[in-house]
Order: C-alpha cells, then structure tokens, then sequence
C-alpha cells in the first residue's frame, strides 16, 4: 500500500497548468481513465494525454480538497468553462501503484437538477 | 484532528439499514446537508433525519470505497432507485469534529450525460 500524500494536487495543478510532462510523469503507461456519466473510457497514458489537450474550451479546475488513503485518493475540484465565475464541481478518485503511479481515474462531472416534487419544504435556496 | 476509520462506512451502511438511531448518533446536532446539484441546504440533524426518513421510493445504497483522512472522509457508492440494477452513482463527502461526529456533508448525484461533440473517436463504450 503506497501512501502518496499530496499526488491527488499535483494531478490536478499540472492538469490546470497545462504542464504536460509533469503530468504525464504522474501517469502509469497502462492508466485507465473513465467517466461513468458518458461511459467514455481511455486506456492508456498517450491517448489520455491527448484527451486532455485536445479537450475543447478554456477550462480551469480549482481545487477544493483532496483526501489521500493508502493506494486510493480524490480530488474535490470546482470548474470554469472559461466563463469566470465556477461552472460546477468535479470529483476524481485515482488509484496508484506501488511506485507512487496513478493507475485510475474514475471521473465524475455532476450537473445541476431538480429535486423530487414535494420535496420543497426540505429546500432552502443559498 | 480526528481520524475516524469506519465512519463512512457506519454512516452508509446504516442508512442503507434505515437503523436511524444508529445512523443519527454518527451526527453533530448542527449537522448541515448540502447537494450542490439543487441548492438543497439542511440544518441540523432533526431536519436531516425527517428528509431521510421521508425520501420517496425503495432506494438503496452500496459502497464502493471509502477514503478518510484527518476529519475528511468520502463515501462512494452505487444507487438504485428500487429498479433492481444500479442506477447510478453517488458521492458524499464528510466532515467530522473532534468528538467524530459528522458536522458536513456534501452530497453529489452525478447523472448521465453525452460527451462533447467530435470526442467519440475517444470514446469506448463498455
């Protein structure tokens, strides 16, 4: 079980710095990326790369909190499309190897929705 | 700093049990809910319980993982709605105090969606 204090932030500030070798060298050759929402899944550190700097818009990621355990970490982040003002939160769980390589990303981008009808009395809007 | 292994877990595995007793001494008395998805925004455990207690429909949770460090924790799980097979997937993360009592949560019900326009040929469908 490698602990990997701190691999969680440096994922996400290279990710948002663009600085793609920094990056790619948290990345296992064999790294799954998937997004359960879209069911998109990509194997590999190359095509992953890629993924990600062909990704379209002016995005930014801001990061809320990370918490680290054993071989398993997430990254709480807020996004920008490139609009200013935060666009929404996502949600990386990574899973590393023994070296301190991440193996796994499962990505969540959740969006805004209703709440059930009825359910009203229970809301208070910020 | 409180580290509380366990309590993601006690909190999911008893309100999946609807053992609310259980499930409401694992809560700090000024508790907030938050789903940032609606704006819903709770106080207090009373409140909380009662909006529990009272969601509509057979839902039922399973953890998937857990990851806990100093007084953060996340509970990932899969969801179904009463429909048999997973509907999908939902996030929570906590915060404890010092005592271990849940003071945070911050709840996300990522639905899904389609990817951008011209990503398919990064895409697998599994």
């Amino acid at each position: 079980m490698t602990h990997t204090p701190g691999l969680a932030a440096r994922f996400i500030e290279t990710l948002e710095a663009r600085d793609w070798d920094s990056w790619s060298a948290l990345l296992h050759a064999d790294v799954v990326y998937e997004v359960p929402q879209t069911g998109e899944l990509i194997r590999g550190r190359d095509d992953y790369l890629r993924f990600n700097q062909d990704y379209p818009g002016d995005w930014h990621l801001k990061l809320k909190r990370t918490i680290t355990e054993n071989q398993y970490a997430v990254a709480w982040c807020s996004w920008t499309g490139g609009g200013g003002s935060d666009d929404g939160e996502t949600i990386a769980f990574l899973e590393c190897d023994e070296q301190g390589l991440i193996t796994s990303i499962t990505d969540f981008w959740p969006e805004p929705y209703d709440p059930p009808p009825g359910r009203v009395s229970a809301r208070i809007n910020r």
